[in-house]
C-alpha cells in the first residue's frame, strides 16, 4: 500500500513543484480523493447559457419554461433519446384543491385539506415547508397548465385513494404525455433547445463550491456510460436537476429497501436510474428518506409497466370492492393510501380481485374492449362464476358482497371504513368486471434535500450555490407515501421554483 | 460570478503551472469543489500505526482489541472526554440465540428464530448478509465477553418486545459498562492507546481513493468544532469508524425524521451527533434508510436520558400490563417491537400507565425504592387507587384488568397477542406500581452500507479501501426497527469483523 500512496505526490511534484504544500495552504481545498465528485473547472467551456436543466419530464419542462419567460438562457438535456421520461407514460391524474370542477360537481375542499392528507399518508414525514408549497399552488398549477400551455382536463374529479374527497383531475388524453407535449412546443415557441441523447455524468464546481456547468456525454446512448462527445457546458446562473426517480434501478432501489429486488415489477421507463441522484450525494448534498420506494398497488401482473389493467383497478377502488381470493373477503380500504393498500396485498401473498359491476365499469368505458381483449380484465355474467373460477368460498364471498352493498347503501364502510362516493350504486347489476392487482415499484419518495426555493442543500445544512433540484429526484415532500396525482402537482410546482429562482440568481 | 471562477484558475497558474491541464490529463482526479471531502495527504505523518479505531463504545473497543490481537499496531481515538459513549449509559442487555442461560432454563431458541424475529420488526428491510451474521453470532459473542473480558452475566434471561422467546441476558452491574470497562482493561493490557478529547475531523484519501489516514485535533473539547491541535495520523492497514448514531444531533436527526425535533427528548449522550457519519457520507458512502430512528417506548418522561423510570417499564412490559390513562384500556400488545409500541404510545396522544403488582415488581427489586423517591413510579394500595389518581373510568379499568389477568392465566392474550411468561401471574396482589411512558430517541437504524467484512461502500457498489465502519453508524442490518438488546450484540459481532479484517488487510 505505501507505494499507491506516492503516485498522486510524484505526479505533482512532476508537474507542479510545491502544489502539494499549496493545496495546503489554500486551507486544504484540493482534495486528495479519487472520488472526482465535481469535474474540474475546464480551460473553456464548449457552450454557454444561464440556466441548464436536466430531464424532459413534469418538473424539467416547467422549470424551463419559467427559467426562459424569467429572461434566462436555458438549455434542457434528456439522456434518453426521446423526452417526457416517467411523466409521459404518467395517467396523467393531478391534485388540485379547489378546482373549478370541484366547484361545478360541489366538492369541498381546501389546500388545508389536501395538506393534511399528504402529510396522514406520509406519516409525518413530510418537510412541513415544502409540503405547504405543493398543497398551497395546486389551483395555481391547473390555472397555469390550461392558460399557458392550453393542457384540456375532462369534465370529471376522479376519488384517489388516501385523498379525503375526489380532487383529482384528468388530462383529457388521459395520460401526462397531455402535458409534456404542449410544454416541449412551448418550449420551442421560447427558443429553448431541448436536447435528448445527452448524459450529464457530473457537474463542474467551482473553487467556492459553486455549481458552475456540467459536464456532458452528447450523443449518448443509454445505458452506455461510455457512448457520446464529452463536452462543458456553462451554467451561469444554475443547474436544474430533474432528472426523476430511480424505480427502474434495482440495485440502487433494493440496496434502500432489500424487498424490492428484480423479481418485483416496476411501472417505470428503463431511464429511472439512480445515477443523477448519486451524482448529486457525491457533490454533498443531503439524502432524504431514500427507503421509502412506493409500490403501486394497482399494478395488474398480467402485462408490463403500469398498463391499462392498473386503470381499471384504480378506478375500481373508486366503486368496487377487492378481496382475497384464498378468503373471498375484502381486507382493506380500497381508497386508503398506496402504502397501505400495497402492504395489505403484500400481506395476502397472492394476487387480489379488484371487483366492479356494470354500472361501476362505466367510468372504465373507454378501456374496458381492450383491457378484456388483452386479458388483463375478466368478465363474467354471476358473482357465482366469479367465485368458481377463482376457486373461492361462495358462501363467503357472496356473504361479502352483500354486506360490501349494505355499506355502499348507508355510505358507511363499517369495516374498513372506505370513503363511500356520494352516487355509488351497489355491486349487484351484471356483467361483473374482475382485475387483478399485484403492486409494481413505481415512486422514490426520497431524494436530496431541497429549500423551499428549490436550492439543494448540503449535508452541514447548507446551500449549494447554483443547483437546484425539483421533483422526483428530491425527497421529503411525500414522507412515507405520495399520494396518487401528487407527483405531477409537486412537479410542476417545484419545477417552476426553481425555473424562476434560477433565472433570478 | 465569472470573477469566481477564475480564483482557482489563477491560483493554480501562480503555484504550479500547468497543473489544471495535467489534472485533466489524469482524468480527472482533482477536485475543483471547495468540498474537501477527504484531507489532501500530508507531507509527512505525525504519527502512523496500522488500524485506527474511531470510537470507545461496544464496536469500537471490540474493534481494536481484535485487531491488536490479529497483530496489528492499533490506537483508539474517542472525541469525548470520557469513553464509553452510549454504551456505557447502555441497560447491560444482550440478546443470545442458544445461550447456555436458555438452555438452563429450558428455553428452546435457534439463530434462525432469532434472524426471523429481526426481520418481522425490521420489516424485511434488514440485509440479508448482514442481518444472518449478527444472528448467527450470537453464542460466540456471549462465549468471548466471558472468556476474554470476564464480563459477568446474571441468573436469568429477559423476555423483550419483539424477540419470541426471552433470550436477553444481562450483565450483572445491569449495564453496559459492564463491557467497556474491562474492554478498556483489556486495550490497556494489549499495549493499545484509547486517547479521549481526539476528534477526528476528516479522513486522508490517497490518489486512488484509498483511505490512508486521518486528521485529528487532540485536546479537542467537545462541541468545539475549533479545539484541539490538527495531526495526521496514518493508519496503514485501515480506519474503522465505530463512532456511533446521531440520535442527540437534532438538526439531522428532524431532516430524516421531521417527527422528532427538539421537543422529543433523548436518551442519548450528547456526543451521539451526526459528524463522523456526514464525514463518511462526504466521502460517498452509501446511505442506508437514514430515517429508520428509534424511539424507545419505555421512556419515562419524569427523567432525563434512559433513568431507571425507564428500567421499569421494560421489566414491566414481562408482567404486567400498559393501560391508557385516558380509557383506562390497554392499547398495544406490551411485548411487541419498539417501532409498533412507540406509534401507538404516540397515538394516544398522552403518557401512558405501565402497571405492575408486588409480584411482577420482583424482578425490579433493585431499583424500587430508588425509583419510587425519585417519583419516576408511583406506589398504590389498590387498584381502585390507580384509577383515581389518574382520574380512569374506573369500571372500564377494573375490567381491564380482569381481562387482562384471564388473558395471564390462560397463557393467551387474546386482544393483543402479548407472549405470557410461563410462569407470570395475574396482576392483583396489592401494593401496585405505576410507571410513566412517553417514547424517547433512542438508536438510528440507518446509517453507511458495510459489506459482509465490514468495509465501508460507496455509492457506486464499491469498496472505499482501507475504511471499515461497524455498530450504529452503519445502517441496513436492523431495518426498520432494532429490537432490544440487539445493539449490544450487532456492535460487537462487527466491531470484531472489522478489527480482523482491517489488521489482516
Amino acid at each position: 500500500m505505501p507505494e499507491k500512496k506516492l503516485h498522486r505526490r510524484e505526479f505533482m511534484k512532476i508537474s507542479g513543484g510545491t502544489i502539494l504544500g499549496a493545496g495546503l495552504v489554500a486551507g486544504g481545498l484540493m482534495s486528495g480523493s479519487k472520488k472526482a465528485e465535481a469535474s474540474p473547472m475546464p480551460d473553456k467551456w464548449d457552450e454557454e447559457f444561464d440556466v441548464v436543466v436536466i430531464g424532459t419530464g413534469f418538473a424539467g419542462t416547467a422549470a424551463a419554461i419559467d427559467a426562459k419567460k424569467a429572461g434566462a438562457r436555458t438549455v434542457v438535456f434528456e439522456k434518453m433519446r426521446l423526452p417526457g421520461g416517467n411523466s409521459t407514460i404518467n395517467g396523467g391524474l393531478i391534485a388540485c384543491a379547489c378546482s373549478k370542477l370541484q366547484e361545478k360537481y360541489g366538492i369541498k375542499d381546501s389546500p388545508d385539506l389536501l395538506l393534511d392528507d399528504m402529510v396522514k399518508a406520509g406519516l409525518g414525514l413530510n418537510d412541513p415547508e415544502l409540503v405547504r408549497i405543493v398543497a398551497e399552488k395546486s389551483r395555481d398549477v391547473i390555472d397555469w397548465s390550461e392558460e399557458v400551455l392550453g393542457v384540456e382536463y375532462r369534465d370529471e374529479v376522479v376519488h384517489l385513494g388516501g385523498h379525503s374527497v375526489p380532487r383529482s383531475l384528468k388530462t383529457r388524453e388521459g395520460s401526462g404525455a397531455a402535458f409534456i407535449r404542449p410544454a416541449l412546443k412551448k418550449l420551442k415557441e421560447l427558443g429553448v433547445p431541448v436536447r435528448t441523447g445527452v448524459m450529464v455524468s457530473t457537474y463542474v464546481v467551482d473553487e467556492k463550491g459553486r455549481v458552475q456547468g456540467v459536464r456532458i456525454r452528447e450523443g449518448y446512448r443509454f445505458p452506455n456510460a461510455d457512448s457520446g462527445t464529452v463536452k462543458n457546458v456553462r451554467a451561469k446562473k444554475g443547474v436544474i436537476v430533474a432528472a426523476g426517480g430511480f424505480g427502474y434501478d434495482v440495485r440502487f432501489r433494493e440496496l434502500q429497501d432489500p424487498r424490492l429486488g428484480a423479481d418485483v415489477t416496476c411501472t417505470n421507463h428503463p431511464g429511472a436510474t439512480a445515477d443523477a441522484l448519486i451524482e448529486l450525494l457525491r457533490l454533498g448534498a443531503t439524502p432524504i428518506q431514500l427507503c421509502w420506494i412506493q409500490s403501486g398497488p394497482w399494478g395488474n401482473p398480467k402485462e408490463k409497466g403500469v398498463g391499462i389493467g392498473a386503470l381499471f383497478n384504480l378506478r375500481n377502488f373508486m366503486h368496487g370492492l377487492m378481496v382475497d381470493p384464498a378468503t373471498g373477503k375484502r381486507f382493506v380500504n380500497e381508497l386508503a393510501d398506496r402504502r397501505i393498500r400495497a402492504e395489505a396485498i403484500f400481506a395476502t401473498g397472492h394476487t387480489c380481485l379488484p371487483i366492479v359491476d356494470s354500472e361501476g365499469v362505466k367510468s372504465y368505458a373507454h378501456y374496458i374492449d381492450k383491457a378484456l381483449a388483452k386479458g388483463v380484465v375478466k368478465k363474467f355474467d354471476t358473482l357465482k362464476d366469479i367465485a368458481s373460477e377463482f376457486n373461492m368460498p361462495w358462501s363467503d364471498f357472496k356473504a361479502q358482497v352483500n354486506r360490501f352493498n349494505q355499506f355502499v347503501q348507508a355510505r358507511e364502510d363499517k369495516e374498513f371504513g372506505k370513503p363511500i362516493p356520494k352516487d355509488d350504486k351497489p355491486v349487484e347489476t351484471g356483467p361483473f368486471y374482475v382485475g387483478f392487482a399485484w403492486p409494481k415499484v413505481h415512486h422514490c419518495m426520497g431524494g436530496v434535500q431541497i429549500n423551499k426555493n428549490a436550492q439543494v442543500i448540503d449535508l452541514k445544512g447548507k446551500i449549494i450555490p447554483g443547483l437546484y433540484a425539483a421533483g422526483e429526484v428530491t425527497g421529503g415532500i411525500h414522507g412515507a407515501c405520495r399520494l396518487g396525482s401528487n407527483a405531477f402537482l409537486d412537479c410542476i410546482v417545484f419545477g417552476r421554483v426553481a425555473g424562476r429562482h434560477a433565472a433570478m440568481a
